[in-house]
């Protein structure tokens, strides 16, 4: 990895580097549906990375296939970035899923390429690898990305279900990879976070199942 | 690190795992005192965790010793999290200072207890690795602890160097360890961040030198 030879600096590499450290500062600016625990605002797409990133450290004991903790967590650490160009897309929302792919290839695309090109490739593929979750790490970090606003939804009262008028088979639906990359937490989540909000209804029961 | 036998669940294991997740939200209302680039508001804590370990990632090519990147990025996504309850204490705040380490322990031996024992302990080592600095990791480390708010700081306009009238001195001291993580960083954050603000007069030149 290091590409120094001597210690000498390349300024058009270094450059090109803190361009990137700066443009990355907007992805805290990019507001996500759920609401940190104590409800008082909605969470940043920075904030939910850091908070995944941290759990992947002491949860990865429940990933299902032996994973690789420094590249899954880098992994998490970048996911969001293309919604600096490509705003965040609600779980939900299926009209604005129908784009979603186009415009975050085209924000991956642009922010990506300030990196100097070693490392603009090095950051493509480990998002092509979470988006594509053909790997152990990904599945991992995809139940990550499922599991931890589904606890703060649950912390927070349901209150992100409850403003969006969530259908259980929309949750089912969403969380279908969840059980590929950590059994043990899509479970746990089912029957602590879930389930507790179709008890109480805040979650519709459209499938006609004890959650 | 695999510590289920047979993809075994230890239910109270799990529960303490999920009060620390939940525990660790907090960290996000830990409001810093450097803005944000845009300068549109000030920085929390786990966005700032989150900054760093991301430049980590591309940054790791100028720390002065080999580094295992791992470590390191486990290091900076914890190091503030004794803040939940010592609260943050600003680089220029003399009087804070002398008081923050009895706080910061105090709150590193309640939070990391709600993990189970073997995680709290590897939590525990990690966040003293950082603050003693003793190993490569942790020198990197805490250059960038220095060198992403100076990067803000920076591309605020100076605005937190600015409300607490900060004196070349006082940033030159809180650098004195900085080169010893990355030089060719120092180096960039004296030239680039620190001495642009120097020749602006936001902080004063108190030592005499042309920054």
């Amino acid at each position: 990895m290091n590409t120094r030879k001597g210690g000498s600096v390349d300024p058009e590499r270094l450059r090109r580097q803190m361009d990137f450290a700066l443009e990355i500062d907007k992805e805290k600016s990019i507001i996500r549906q759920n609401y940190i625990a104590d409800a008082s605002r909605r969470e940043n797409d920075t904030e939910h990375a850091w908070h995944m990133a941290v759990m992947a450290l002491f949860l990865a004991e429940y990933a299902n296939e032996e994973i690789d903790l420094l590249r899954t967590i880098s992994m998490i650490l970048i996911h969001d970035l293309v919604e600096i160009d490509a705003g965040d897309t609600y779980a939900y929302d299926e009209a604005g899923k129908e784009t979603q792919r186009e415009r975050e290839l085209a924000a991956a695309e642009r922010l990506f390429s300030i990196l100097p090109p070693d490392q603009a490739a090095h950051f493509r593929s480990l998002w092509d690898e979470f988006e594509e979750r053909v790997t152990p790490e990904a599945r991992f970090a995809r139940t990550l990305d499922n599991f931890q606003p589904a606890m703060l939804n649950a912390a927070s009262g349901g209150k992100s279900w409850a403003e969006h008028s969530v259908r259980l088979s929309s949750v089912l639906k969403r969380n279908a990879i969840s059980p590929e990359g950590a059994a043990a937490l899509w479970e746990y989540s089912r029957e602590h976070f879930i389930g507790e909000y179709v008890k109480k209804g805040t979650i519709t029961d459209d499938v006609g199942e004890d959650a």
